[in-house]
């Protein structure tokens, strides 16, 4: 089943069902009218919310066309967006681009950080860019919609509490973040608004994908139409949603509705590509001595989808434009 | 006017306004089912609020018999918990007590760090501790809750998106921060669930006592009984509130409903007494060579009161127990 959120004029949107294709909906406000709502009460909304999907993808119900630029993110506002950086290549070209070293726990301990999450992006929304010397850069991730997890959880029965699946771009201003790290809190003004979507999807849509809490998929970057990534999502992520979930559960509990990310899709063959532009500077730094490829600036088109194992889109494209303040 | 959300089976709890001396309420559903939908629509709910505010302090209507028990967090779940460390006594106490150095931008560049906020702690709500060993700390604060704050809001023009003030108990697991700030990316499992409340207040509830983005008021923290600290959070909160908002929405926008710490409510003056154990263990080691204080352990109960300048109670009386879990 394929969700997706449709701006109405209201803060949280309005919860649609998506057709198998991505090309239509149905709105499904006699289920729920958001989908924090439905997330709410899963319970007794999925039922129903299936049974609408179901109609839909028969052919039983036509829908109504779906265009991606009506969607907001899933979640348009998130009481939680809590994010891993659980592919180790990733950690380790992006702290040598900084000349920082990973840290000695790096394989046995994961890393998150705690995302803002009040004011999300949709897939098609604009990245403002104030100031172009803060290093704009993309990080295409996977991402998991938790339902509510109790405090303790372990890896193990983590599978129960993933609701939903979906993609995301977690953009990051590089050029704050070493004066942000310094201070040693973590991340603030280096991450502005993530965005994400366009759909959120049941595990079963990944089918044999979705395995050891790990989606075997392909996440592809594209730059001003060029593909720059074609990273496979799999095995290289080297703690699982599940064993990420064990470790934030440690010592709290989450509300349904809590998005957690895989971190930056990163495979150690080069030849797949980058899914962040850090990566790429880093890559030409280690083989020409310094990065050509410049972060992004206003006019930069970057798109992101997640393939499965047919080719086929799993949560849409998502496709953002850098433009300065108006 | 008075705030605050009871207890009704719901997750996120039934709006209620109380009365000045904090002995009753009324239910506001009829003006705005929670307090997130209140602040949502701030400015159509406020007069309706208002008005039953003053036909409750008038005696015009009686109301019901508060018993702060029946009371969640004013929020009990918010899409953002950003908390600052503004006074740089605490600051500077509690990087020593860890060996470490406090930034050198210590008084340009606030620290703020993001806050976990799916699910927060009700004023009496009891902290549960699974280990000991973790260090568990109390942080008594002041938070503002805002309205909805463009990008890029600067300190002079914060003070209309500052809708209503609480206190909290940011509570800390001491033994696990150093390890997580080592790897850098903030905190995460070293902050626990935090407690907000009994009430949030308009800011005219405080008079002249909220000026210049600080609360001039008294923080009294009280353990098992035994007054710990009568500190003063008005001129040693080196960044005001509005300064904290500024530095905050330099890359994103927030949404209402957001909360805005202080960070732990500190004095050079020691016989201020202290707002957390971290700073009274620091102060043993200076003079006795060791801390003496331990960590808070089963049964030990924290009490968080903030007073205006007549002795009286702004937000009523924050209460928590610790145990074990069940």
């Amino acid at each position: 089943m394929k969700l997706a959120t449709l701006r109405d004029g209201t803060r949280d949107g309005a919860l649609v069902v998506v057709r198998h294709d991505g090309a239509a909906f149905v709105r499904a406000d006699d289920v729920a009218r958001t989908l924090q709502a439905a997330l709410d009460a899963w319970t007794s909304t999925e039922p129903g919310l299936r049974a609408l999907a179901q109609r839909l993808d028969s052919g039983a119900v036509e829908g109504e066309p779906l265009d991606v630029r009506q969607l907001h993110a899933p979640l348009p506002r998130a009481y939680e967006w809590v994010d891993g950086s659980a592919y180790l290549n990733h950690v380790r070209l992006v702290r040598k681009a900084r000349g920082a070293e990973p840290p000695p726990t790096l394989e046995t301990d994961p890393l998150v950080y705690q995302g803002g999450s009040g004011v999300l992006l949709g897939p098609t929304d604009d990245l403002v860019l104030p100031d172009p010397d803060w290093g704009l850069d993309f990080e295409s991730e996977i991402v998991v919609i938790l339902g509510d997890v109790p405090l303790g959880t372990r890896a193990g029965d983590a599978n129960q509490f993933v609701r939903l699946i979906t993609q995301c771009n977690d953009v990051s201003l590089r050029n704050l973040i070493p004066n942000e790290l310094a201070k040693s809190f973590g991340f603030f003004q280096s991450k502005p608004a993530t965005a994400f979507g366009p759909f959120a999807v049941t595990p079963d849509e990944l089918g044999s994908a979705w395995r050891d809490g790990r989606a075997h998929v392909r996440v592809r970057s594209t730059l001003n139409g060029r593909v720059v990534g074609d990273t496979d999502a799999g095995p290289e992520m080297h703690f699982s949603f599940f064993q990420l979930l064990e470790h934030v559960a440690k010592t709290r509990a989450f509300t349904a509705g809590t998005l957690l990310g895989s971190g930056t899709v990163s495979n150690a063959d080069r030849a797949r590509g980058i899914s962040c532009l850090a990566e790429q500077r880093m890559i030409e730094t280690i083989e020409q001595g310094k990065p050509r490829t410049p972060f992004l600036r206003a006019g930069d088109r970057i798109d992101v989808e997640t393939l499965d194992g047919t080719g086929a889109s799993l949560f849409g494209r998502l496709s953002q434009t850098v433009r300065a303040p108006a």
